[in-house]
């Protein structure tokens, strides 16, 4: 077989035991809150009939779909009939339709996954990479949409993330403000695209966008006059009053922030050129954007059009997904990767190695992390203390040809470098004790 | 879009709340086990580059990757350059090969991830299952086998799941076993094959499958004679034991059996029919076995030849899996998938939403799961009710008109209709007494 590229596929990672380990922490995390707010559990498979995610996501989407041949006969052909899943809420319409009656009203749910999509790798951006949604179906109330924003916010709290701060919008206040600038309804879409990027290219870029996209200037220089002024949005939310659709927009609005900030100490602001993917959102939209880094952290809204999807129906649903790649990035410096193995168990002679098995058990029974060293060549001291520095171990137990005349046996503290001594059948408590009172980590 | 057959693609599974919290909770458990026993997680993307998986599974294994089409134009030719992973052992041996000076020695890693083979759908049989494997990669310690098996019945004890059974052979011993019946060394791999079917066939089955694959008529005798004796075990032992290999090979079983039965509660015996396959194994080879329902639920044994496939060198290696698909079945009657919520917030009327949202997430913060009924239509108490019983929430939080204007709040269990009521500002220290003295669990 040789050698060959060992480096994983393209725009895909391996997750080393400290990394691994740390993602498995967050991702308990963010379920335990996901669960402590009644969200349920859904799994679904990697990949999908190709007719259940093809024509799903747009054309550009479509084209990044990971496509599986078929086999035998059909492999030679060229012939794809299954493709890895591209997100996770395709997924979910196909459950809705296949269990619905099974499922409660509403379904509240959430799924931690990696989606494939066959974009050109760069810096940060991957081919395999991990979804966290939650969602619920069945429900037009606008406590689902608050709930979905305490529950994401709640998360993020829990992975010791400060400066989470909301920017919320609805649909309909969108709607009234292009109307409000007297903007044609056909120009909506591309009006609120260039509005969603005030906060990066501020009021000028704005105004030379809206130009580009063909709103006429009567309308570009009223509004750009208005986006120029100290409190924005106390300015357009007056615009947007005007319109009555604007008005059940603005009451949608205080809704959620009233349910919001009663049960969560995240700040929830309205922002009314928040706008993001606009083409399949029907109601709130909300982004939560770290405060200093300026980076979004999760987002979502009302979608009342998609999950009925293969129901030729209109069922209604809200949700939102973590941004859970830059939340790993956003506590990566955290402790979750540093615990590993407490205690070192050495075998100095191969013959002691059921003594030395016995004394691991011994004390995994008292909740602690053990290894039996399971190394072989020599069996020298100095490299099974090496091996317990390179994994961290904070106790070694040692049992060499002095020990076992004396019917004894040494616990080393490896950052102290202090030795005790005790009768084996001691072992259990006297480690106890030790480890009750070691140094405070980390040792630096 | 229209309507498209909803169900999962043919040979995978849709994991319901139910289902897939019981799997997490045994995912989960398992992790423990391995963590607390030093091993540490990896993990590997859902694809590999095809050159990384193809040649490495046989004829008949290749044929089952599945493989993924390129993209652009190489999609229309019908080329494949990636493929899903269809164990976690190559994956495993790329790692080694990639990044072999990072990873302490010896490296002991396990990995819990979904494998996929192009498998015919069957009964039992899934396209898209689960492995469940620890490695310990460069050791020849017997140590290293000895501590695979602990942690394997380890995990199976921590799942409740008891009866196991632990047989153990080693590839030594099963060459002396064909040399001792004078059988001749060509015939080796064949003649195991037959062996190891033993248990199923019985000893005429074996007979009759040894004369078939071209085994001399008086081995086949002397062979089927003593695997009838009563201690058949002790027959063999004794023939092995007259050749130098099977000297080796039952001082290695004797080494592994000491070390495990010193620091585990499972049952280890010798099993000199078991092979395995025998093909890659280079040392003890094992197979853990339910004794009451004749099933396997782990195996595993030393493979020295494998993990440097892709750097042209021998590392040794052993390790195991756990049959994870099967063990999710032996323990789906535990009470995993039950505990979902335990408090249903109701909300009665939308103006009450914010106070009902706080009530919730006080209650939250005393660790209960709390459920914000976010259901839309009508405010019914009675359809609120009935979602709080599908739920399975235990206390119901009741907040209406006439509440509202008595300054009350009242709580509701649901398994006795008991109803009690509180002043909002002692709700959670109430709710808290309430829940501890709750009616034991189930109630049927």
């Amino acid at each position: 077989m040789g050698s060959i590229d060992a480096n994983p596929a393209s725009g895909t990672r391996d997750f080393l035991p400290e990394e691994a380990r740390h993602r498995d922490a967050v991702f308990a995390t963010i379920r335990q809150v996901f669960e402590a707010h009644g969200f349920a559990p859904l799994d679904t498979p990697a990949f999908e009939r190709l007719d259940v995610l093809a024509g799903k996501y747009g054309e550009e989407g479509d084209q990044l779909i990971f496509k599986i041949l078929r086999r035998g006969e059909h492999e030679a052909a060229g012939d794809a009939d299954l493709a890895l899943r591209y997100d996770l809420t395709v997924p979910l319409a196909r459950v809705v339709a296949r269990y619905g009656s099974q499922l409660p009203t509403p379904f509240r749910r959430y799924q931690i996954a990696p989606v494939w999509r066959a974009d050109r790798p760069g810096k940060g951006r991957f081919r395999e990479f991990y979804q966290c949604d939650v969602d619920t179906v069945g429900s037009d109330s606008l406590v689902a949409d608050a709930s979905t924003i305490i529950a994401l916010a709640d998360a993020i709290s829990a992975l010791g993330v400060s400066g989470a701060r909301v920017l919320l919008n609805a649909r309909t206040a969108l709607r009234a403000l292009v109307l409000a600038y007297g903007i044609d309804a056909a120009l909506e879409a591309t009006t609120l695209t260039a509005l969603d990027k005030l906060h990066k290219i501020g009021v000028d870029g704005v105004g030379r966008e809206l130009t580009e996209r063909g709103v006429p200037k009567s309308s570009v220089d009223r509004l750009t006059a208005d986006l120029a002024e100290k409190d924005v949005t106390a300015v357009l939310r007056e615009k947007i009053a005007t319109h009555p659709d604007g008005t059940a927009g603005l009451k949608e609005i205080e809704t959620v922030i009233n349910i919001v900030q009663n049960s969560s100490d995240v700040t929830i602001v309205y922002d009314p050129v928040l706008a993001r993917g606009l083409s399949y959102y029907t109601g709130p939209v909300f982004e939560v954007v770290h405060k200093d880094l300026d980076v979004t952290i999760a987002a979502g809204g009302r979608y009342d059009g998609l999950i009925g999807m293969f129901q030729s129906q209109s069922i209604p649903a809200t949700g939102g997904s973590l941004g859970i790649e830059r939340l790993l990035l956003l506590t990566a410096q955290a402790e979750h990767g540093a615990a590993s193995v407490d205690i070192l168990v050495t075998v100095l002679d191969e013959d002691d190695a059921p003594t030395m098995a016995q004394f691991a058990a011994r004390l995994r029974a008292q909740g602690l992390t053990v290894e039996l060293y399971s190394g072989g060549g020599s069996r020298k001291l100095a490299k099974q203390l090496k091996y317990a520095d390179r994994i961290g171990a904070e106790l070694v137990v040692l049992y060499g040809a002095h020990e076992r005349e004396a019917g004894t046996v040494v616990v080393k503290e490896m950052r102290t470098g202090a030795q005790h001594t005790f009768t084996p059948d001691t072992l259990d408590t006297a480690v106890n004790a030790l480890w009750a009172k070691r140094p405070p980590f980390p040792p630096s």
